[in-house]
């Protein structure tokens, strides 16, 4: 288990920590070893789904802090966490900054609770320094922002930013059929008074999340702190081949209509668009399925799953096409038939620039070597962006390992990315 | 349900028939029709697994109309049956002739049965025209054919030749923990005893099946009778590539170990190969399986079978090299990882000349428009082959549908077959 989390691990690179005044590396190991606690499983992941006494454990364990640090914390109907450090004009909108506490389940140790922590730590920096800036910065925890329980992911921060009515609660429900709004109450919670959550959106002046980068690009070059140029919103299409089932044995090759050699040419081409489209453009086929499924049967019918993102909703809505035509080429040239369907489109959102250069002149104030980079995974953020301006600091993550037990990050970046965080959000509200 | 079986749309073609003195397409129909009716679904298919209710009433039938013909009927210890017409010389090797009763879940009329059927019809048909050849005729019904329910195919006909132990039986199981001993015992057979059920392969001068071809060759040259050259042994080979699992958003075009773009690579060189190897070669890949599977996650792992088939086992294994081939290469090319295993090898089966003539000479006698024709199926012929000299005479299949409730061979196309088939055992039982 050398590979999973554990707070010995994390702490190998504490000598390999700058020395930032206000900043406590043992501290941050000690508190993120403690919510690694909180649903560890035998593989030496996570289990923290939505709405469970383990998510309900870990926002305790982190209102204890909270509190200790003298902030004041309220949770909201459906459960979202929010901690006020005022500033010196608390009338101004707010910097708000945090995360999520929830995992997929058997996830890592950082996605989202680092970002809480993160949060927390920096304010705690403020404090011990006794600076106050000029507006209040709110840390906030995200309720369900993975999504793995209900299959409806980055629900907190939709239902604070007003998208969610309580009719739309009523439509989920998890594997085991417990309805979304039953979970809610169980917590303690008032689902039916979402309305009384929505966070007015000209009282925030600007949110950041730091979040694990998810990715390699960061470790691969040796930079520390990724600032996210925006995070690219996915689409999802599912294209269904219809072809005809027959025999695997009497059916020559001249008279089949196979629908996973049409899914075949089209994963393919997938692969091939995405670079003649943009740089920052992907593509993938993750999921498919055949019909029958049979070793010895031509399929009739196969289904698969392409997710397209792009920071630009141009590109990507271009390279869309690009594939839905080639789908179509494939049906036609093989006698099959295509049934295509949109399943979602997120828009991407675009970090102001503004937010941009905080966190610039912070890693460059703190001498830490910084890349743009776009956000290829969704986030709160992406939400919050819609609407008020947001920014990500992303930090590295080991072997680009996510959602799964071996995820990691050294504590050294760790602490680098909160001392950037924390000059980010003093700039942003001092502005 | 116009496209299912129904007696009133088998006699449509009544008047189609040609006059054979002593076939009677009537009875014919008639007895398919009953026999249809036992494991009727509501799709109008049939479901008549193994050692069930079902077969058993459908072989409780047959053995009545074999009974009428003045035949005795005989139940091997593991549920074969076989019925001796004998000829004037009881002493010498016999000619068998027959099929099977069981089908797969909703399945068809005609796959199985109507070969019992002619083997029933024919033998009535020499009955009645006072032809007794020298050599006794025997029909046989062989257990699980189809081998849906034990995952345990071409059965009986392994057991009559002596391909199968006791120990063999007892690793068998259905999907509801019903062991295959258990399930034969219950029929009131005798596993335990399944030494007894094996045929001296001395004794059997020829086998002759009759079948549906499953394929659609002869339909579309308006052939009657397919003159089965040999039986394409299938070969089954899986591949697993191993790549990385990643996020579909955060890892670019460039970064991406995608097993299921491998897979695809491999799919569409498994349907180019055959056509360079001969002009029977087939090859499929109809199963496949994609780990996690998640419409937003780079699939890790991947793993397709491929069903490869020809008439000459040179060939067909030359054709294996070639995709084993094709799949290191595109596995070294993306820096992947692959596991490759061969799961089932059966040798193809050629029919001697001797039994391809005389089904020639009855075809020609009978003025029928034949072709000479592979069998890309396994038969219970395929086992019997190995061992004794034996053929196949296929009838057109609608549309090539076979297996589903589509399956259909028009009624004079049936009585076509079973003239040739009758012909065919009066001379191999005269040599």
């Amino acid at each position: 288990m050398d590979n999973v989390f554990s707070k010995e691990r994390f702490l190998t690179s504490l000598n390999a920590c700058k020395s930032y005044k206000s900043l406590d590396a043992t501290l941050l190991a000690e508190r993120l070893s403690e919510l690694a606690e909180i649903g560890r499983t035998k593989q030496g992941g996570i289990s923290r789904l939505v709405y469970t006494a383990e998510e309900k454990q870990a926002k305790q364990r982190l209102t204890k802090w909270l509190e200790e640090l003298g902030l004041v914390v309220r949770e909201d109907a459906i459960g979202n966490l929010l901690a006020l450090y005022e500033g010196e004009n608390p009338e101004l909108p707010v910097v708000m900054t945090g995360s999520h506490l929830d995992t997929v389940p058997n996830g890592g140790a950082f996605d989202g609770a680092l970002g809480v922590l993160s949060s927390l730590t920096a304010i705690e920096g403020l404090i011990k320094e006794g600076k106050r800036p000029k507006r209040s910065i709110e840390l906030v925890v995200f309720v369900d922002e993975e999504g793995t329980r209900f299959k409806n992911g980055i629900f907190g921060s939709r239902v604070m930013m007003g998208e969610v009515t309580y009719d739309d609660l009523l439509r989920f429900e998890d594997e085991e059929g417990i309805k979304l709004v039953d979970a809610i109450k169980e917590q303690g919670l008032f689902p039916e008074k979402i309305k009384e959550t929505h966070y007015p959106k000209e009282n925030i002046h600007a949110f950041v999340e730091l979040h694990i980068e998810q990715g390699k690009i960061l470790e691969e070059n040796q930079e520390k702190i990724g600032i996210v140029k925006g995070i690219a919103g996915p689409s999802w299409h599912s294209f269904t081949f219809v072809g005809e089932t027959d025999h695997a044995g009497n059916t020559p090759m001249t008279h089949r209509k196979d629908s996973v050699a049409a899914a075949a040419e089209l994963i393919l081409a997938v692969e091939q668009i995405p670079p003649k489209v943009s740089k920052t453009a992907v593509a993938t086929v993750g999921k498919m399925n055949v019909h029958p499924n049979g070793s010895n049967v031509i399929a009739g019918e196969t289904t698969i799953t392409v997710d397209a993102r792009d920071i630009d909703e141009d590109l990507r809505e271009q390279m869309n096409r690009q594939i839905i035509n080639a789908a179509n080429k494939i049906a036609e040239k093989r006698g099959l038939s295509l049934e295509h369907k949109t399943e979602i489109t997120i828009p991407p959102v675009l970090a102001p620039q503004a937010i941009q250069d905080a966190i610039k002149h912070a890693s460059e104030a703190l001498k830490l070597p910084y890349r743009y980079v776009i956000s290829g995974a969704g986030h709160d953020a992406m939400i919050l962006g819609k609407y008020v301006p947001s920014g990500m600091i992303f930090v590295p993550s080991v072997n680009g390992k996510s959602h799964s037990p071996e995820e990691f990050t050294h504590l050294d970046d760790c602490l680098d990315g909160i001392a950037v965080l924390k000059e980010t959000l003093y700039e942003l509200a001092n502005q």
